[in-house]
């Protein structure tokens, strides 16, 4: 799972999927920036819509975002055949979020057979320092696809 | 915290504004449905929009709305000039969710001085019957409102 | 998993055996008192060995009552020849707890094919009432047992 | 929080205290190891009476590890006359604990005026390699110490 390794054509097809065919994903405006073999990244640009009631970026984009590039993150080691689903995650809000983009980076702590684990932090790039909002651990079932 | 006892007005309208002013739950379709002391009810309609990569309602959408329901019930029970900010919260998917209409009960579990701890179940009711698609916990902040 | 339901002779010895082979459990002096379908009781007579820094019964004694009482509860809901591990958990800690037996009552809120997921309630009965201490929420992956 | 920082007397003597004082962490036979600015190391020698009912390491060593370890890092960096409490804590278990002697190593993630956040990984040197069981995200209140 270093950064130096390139993901297979077949597991960027997979990330790429995973981002472009939940619907939820495209109404919130979050889209993957780039994957490595353990690790995906992916940002949303924060609007208006996106706030809750005192202005901060919503809990629920921030979770949104960590949940599903940590699936991506985890379905890209799933081996043939088979996905991932969320069995559950927590996520500590380290502080309010007020940026222009939101970013995040999910990186898998432990891939296994029938459970995967990954880390996501929430983040965004402030005068050149990155300034986390967030993190979360996500606990993954692996199962077999239907088709 | 019964069922029985009637919030106040203002208690109400507390809970009604924390819905109204934070745009991104009116851009997900998310509406308070009632509420008591210690307990808020809210509901969304569920779209294509709202769907995951196989259909099933996103866990970001079931986090959205367990979040923000788990904060009107927390912020109700703050006292005057305080609110609540959520420093962190855990949730179980149970089952994958197919529904029409998702619904969400928070109920406050400790109101405390400094934090306050809530329950949020996430469920439908299909062929009249509750169906539990998820619960959190959630762990807030009782913080002084900045003017 | 109505409290009216009697569980079999062979789940309350799923539970007692579990209890019994732990030696971390008879080490911190935990031991079963109840159980029915789904559900388990158990319960630890405070010791000052038991304390934290500030002489409150300390966190890892809570947890490990909490965890293990639900293991046992899922765990006599496994199929045969399958046993359970848990894969995670998260406690909220309400507040001290000070008093002179730790109760526990845990119970099955999803009993899976490959995961269960269980709540666990720690508190102390004082003057007639319950004092709510933590309250937990376990992930248990269901495998195969070893011989 | 550089690891090359020094930390002051002071706080190596909260941490020390931290320990020290806390009854069932020497019931447990958990001492600290090592400390610096906002991370804090400690130990235990695995006996027998540490098992949980497969012979592994019990889950409630290894959370009450990660969790007292956790509060002295972030004790040591609270305010002169304040300590911390834990409020909540989430640990997964990635993979069964065997060895023979269990480490912990808890970095500050964020620390606040009113909450800190710490996580804790607790594993093994098995071979010359690190071998990690288990990962818990802490959140503590800081609190004002009474007399």
């Amino acid at each position: 799972m270093t950064e130096q390794q390139q993901p297979s054509a077949q597991q960027r097809a997979i990330v790429e999927a995973g981002f472009a065919k939940a619907n939820f994903i495209g109404d919130v405006g979050i889209h993957m920036t780039d994957c490595g073999v353990g690790w995906v990244e992916a940002a949303v640009d924060i609007l208006p819509r996106h706030a809750q009631q005192n202005g901060f970026v919503h809990a629920g984009v921030q979770t949104t975002l960590a949940d599903h590039t940590a699936g991506a993150a985890a379905g890209m080691l799933a081996p043939e055949g088979y996905t991932v689903l969320t069995l559950e995650f927590k996520v500590n809000l380290l502080r309010p979020a007020l940026c222009e983009r939101l970013l995040c980076r999910a990186e898998v702590l432990k891939a296994g057979r029938q459970v995967s684990v990954v880390e996501s932090e929430v983040f965004a790039m402030i005068d050149g320092e990155k300034r986390l909002f967030s993190k979360a651990t996500v606990t993954m079932a692996v199962v077999q696809m239907s088709d």
